[in-house]
């Protein structure tokens, strides 16, 4: 039997609690199937429209949610800040309630501006699904990221993990420290002092200095993309400097647990934030992370559906299109 | 029993008799509620192609039309001038019959030039849908807008219709004055002398300097986007003039009917033809424009199909896909 | 009965023999009458995915998978470069593995580099179709080319072939000469010294000076696309220059076979290349081509499926989505 979900929309990991993200988990396990099937596709969101309205560019993020709709037999179409009204000067809020008066079902938002995802929320109808808003959250990452280390660890409670990179920048590091939280890891933040959150003690993780230091012990390596637009600001040393000091490779990686997995949201700078041989190796799990997105997806949007009956979800991955 | 729609194409109100646009304007009504059912969709333009070939960039007339072609469960594809090979220096006749060889059944068509859909439209075989014109035409945009007159007033026979802003410019205002001129409307047109069309008399308009005389017992106030560019042209005083002579709130909309509406196409500027307060009132139906447009849109797109049997807009809109 | 495709990947025509292109062929023309069906649309590859991955721009080759990906039922999603993890610096083959972990079945990759489309092949377990790949090969263009010959004169054995223009970066050349080569084709390529091909003789082509020597009594001649952008690298003459002595009309075309055609891949520069008399004249067979291509895709998609049964390509192409 599902419960319905008890959110209108996916904003962030801060409206959620541990039942509501097991809910998805357990929902994108049965979804997981589908996309390895011959016949990639059920009807579950058949008739059901779902506009993916990016004002940032993405192609993994896009591609997902497109695949995940696609894939629940939904209809899905593609809004790019470039050549939209936006660029005409109009402002969000017409813009969503221009698309709102269309009738979508979800609209999945990824927007520059922290908030932007719940700023619209609370003017309109639609579900709407944060696809990146800021610095601030990017739900559907840490769900796939929480997917996959429950696939690699049958658990996510008291994982030790290590946030590597840009956290103070990251909307990937902020839901991932919320999600974890709540099961209580142990969290540890890696990284140039400049490019560390201020209030560590508030967020419940521990600072390091030194990669190693943060490594040890590790279930978990999560490495973050490092934003070429942040040398600009002087928040980095050169990338040479931080690929040195910060960069992992196998050699950072002998501290941490012998079964630790290397996690990387993408797109990656190999030689940066990553060394090559770590990124292709036995423990790195990015490619995992990648194919549990379409199904965490496929979940999130399935659960915001609004049709969904009791006890439907093996109804909804288990019949073909 | 539905007839036929006499036209292969849809290229202008120019062509259009009043049946023709009551025609389009039922239809719509049948299609009106399809997207607001749980599944929005019918089947009834399954395996059908439509192209959306957008040489100007816009996101909602786009849009409603992908969710248009979509809703009638067509196959649709999207086509832009940037990455096109109209960047490579191909005439339009010739990505038009390439395009034709692909066996599409419609082809909705912006383009900046006065006149491209007709050129095309008389040199191939699949329907030709204006979707906008240079300073021409834009049919649909005029449908959706008599239909929500319509809707508002249970009629277009004899509305007072004020129209402010470039009218000399705009394709929406010149087919939004073809198609209120059939049904025997007051129509007033207002805004800075550079932007009024010089023979208003053959128009069928009269030309009103003041907005307030303009609105005099007007039922329908229809304010047109100022295309920040004319600035550029000199053919306006700047943005902030413009608001304060020729920018409508609701203290302008006092001499207007009690029931008086409120109508833009969008994108709006705020605060420059239209004030936020209005924008958001009671008065104001964009939002109903915008999802009138999608109802429109379909009827068009079914109309124009070459399979449709006779006395079967029930079925068209009945059935679920 | 089909036999199995004996190819995962169509990466160029390099790798095909004389029986692998009459199996597209032979399939092409099952498909061929979909796109004229009233219902165009068969439900061959229902819930497939398809991925059109264009690092280059195009219209009609990225429309034509697409159409072609849709009347097979398959589930089709774009990638264009700008606005993808490439702009951000990830490695070709980061954003093939990221796109593999999705699970398409088959992904269309049209890039700059030559030999793009076998590199990612050799290290993937979706279907890679070079869509078009530096100057080396664009295999469905060469085969849609035999499709349309082979319409004209019912085989392609022993056909003489002009080439026109420059054939020496041009991919559609290669390829076509590949082809043509296999089936003993009589092949003359034409055109300044700067653009043709250095080691003729290893081509098996013929070179010449004067249009004239090689369209003499050619059945096919094929004039290609004049680059702008070679005239920078001084390899052209102007324009101008280049049409007086290369360009082709029906002059030229007095010295070819009686029911000679004339082909080229567009978009055309009309004036330059190619006469638009002759372009629209009787002889040409452009938009046949353009036709072909879509059938010519849809058979590779469903060759390169995984799932195909013997003895189904009646099936296949038979019965309606």
């Amino acid at each position: 039997m599902t419960a319905r979900f008890r959110h209108d929309h996916l904003l962030g990991i801060e409206q959620l609690d541990q039942n509501d993200v097991l809910q998805v988990l357990d929902a994108a396990e049965a979804f997981f199937g589908v996309s390895r099937r011959p016949v990639r596709k059920v009807p579950t969101l058949r008739g059901k429209t779902i506009i993916n309205m990016f004002f940032e560019s993405s192609t993994r993020t896009r591609t997902s949610f497109e695949l995940a709709g696609k894939r629940l037999s939904a209809d899905v179409v593609n809004i790019s800040a470039s050549g939209s009204s936006v660029s005409k000067g109009e402002t969000l809020l017409d813009t969503c309630r221009t698309i709102e008066a269309m009738r979508p079902d979800s609209v999945v938002i990824r927007h520059a501006a922290s908030g932007a995802a719940q700023y619209v929320a609370e003017r309109v109808r639609f579900a709407v699904i944060n696809g990146g808003d800021g610095s601030h959250e990017h739900p559907t990452q840490a769900l796939l990221d929480a997917f996959t280390m429950r696939r690699a660890f049958g658990t996510l409670q008291g994982l030790k993990v290590a946030i590597c990179g840009d956290v103070a920048h990251s909307r990937v590091a902020r839901s991932n420290i919320l999600l974890l939280r709540m099961f209580g890891c142990d969290i540890r933040v890696c990284g140039p002092r400049t490019l560390m959150p201020s209030h560590v003690a508030g967020l419940g993780v521990r600072r390091f200095d030194r990669t190693e230091d943060a490594l040890d012990g590790a279930d978990v390596v999560m490495l973050l993309r490092i934003q070429r637009e942040r040398l600009e600001g002087s928040l980095l040393p050169s990338l040479r400097e931080y690929s040195r000091i910060y960069g992992v490779s196998e050699r950072q990686m002998k501290v941490a647990a012998e079964r630790a997995i290397v996690m990387h949201p993408g797109p990656m700078n190999r030689g940066v934030e990553i060394n090559a041989a770590l990124a292709d190796g036995k423990r790195s799990v990015v490619l995992d992370q990648v194919e549990a997105g379409v199904a965490v997806r496929m979940a999130v949007l399935y659960l915001l559906s609004k049709e969904i009956k009791a006890g439907s979800l093996h109804e909804a991955t288990g019949a073909e299109a």
